[in-house]
């Protein structure tokens, strides 16, 4: 798929069918993760791949969030390391990359998704407490989002980018002077 | 271009050609960054388009960085709306999904610019203060990245990926438990 078309179709996808992935579509919306960039080369990332059943329903029951992450068959965990992330982003010392790094591999497989005809959902209302403790993730990570993989309950969800929710250009681009 | 051809073949371009992009092409990949989603919808977002010459310089020869930057016939500034970002990330009350949104915008536009044949470069160590004080660019502003776009100075330089610099796929990866 056209990757400007991919853009365009890319939905919050909040109904899923519980049809699994074939695992080659899996594999290759995933890699184009491995495949993203990020401040210094560091990669400072891993991505947790939730499969199982009872896990994917135990992350909406004990930690809260919306009950479609769990139709999906596959939930994605975007996994920030935190101690090989670059720092020193905008002159300042302390301030990490690693929001940056994990959002640019999280897009990635969202505009794939789309053209393997999968939806996706960004997920940052989650608790990153609740979620590290059940799924005994360490203390050097940051969960920066999470994202429900699988086949749309509808293809109705995909509908037209609602050009009536969205800022105009002209209140987004400005040329040579801030405005 | 195929979804997954643009990311595969996106690379850091650090040589640019000094041509000038044909409005309608600029137009198109700037509106990819309008499209994309972000936290609770609130598109806390500006985009600075630098083109005159001796802004572009001052940028450099002010607030240092990579030379390459005014090569580009364009600068993007991908400028964080601090208060209208959505708080709440990972379930903390103030952590701001700035960085994210602002990253999802600028991934969208590497990708598509990716297949018109223009160049990108991921710009996270730039001064923010000194760029804020050239560009008048308020406080209530973050300065999430930058990058110059235009044309490559040579096909060389989209070269394919450095299989040998990345992470593996198991190294990434891991299912149902962190591991």
């Amino acid at each position: 798929m056209d990757v400007f078309e991919a853009i365009n179709k890319r939905r919050s996808v909040r109904s899923y069918k519980a049809d699994p992935i074939p695992e080659p579509v899996l594999s290759k919306v995933l890699d184009v993760m491995r495949q993203a960039p990020s401040a210094a080369n560091r990669q400072p990332w891993k991505f947790l791949i939730l499969k199982d059943q009872a896990i994917r329903e135990s992350l909406v029951t004990q930690c809260g969030g919306q009950k479609f992450l769990k139709q999906a068959p596959v939930i994605v965990v975007a996994c920030g390391l935190k101690d090989q992330a670059w720092k020193g982003v905008g002159g300042h010392p302390e301030a990490s990359a690693i929001d940056i790094d994990l959002s640019i591999a999280i897009d990635h497989l969202t505009l794939a998704a789309v053209a393997e005809g999968l939806g996706t959902c960004w997920i940052c209302a989650f608790k990153e407490t609740c979620l590290k403790n059940l799924l005994k993730i360490p203390d050097t990570v940051k969960i920066v989002a999470l994202t429900p993989l699988g086949y749309p309950a509808s293809k109705d969800l995909i509908h037209p980018l609602n050009e009536d929710a969205r800022k105009t250009s002209s209140e987004l681009f400005c040329e040579d002077s801030y405005s």
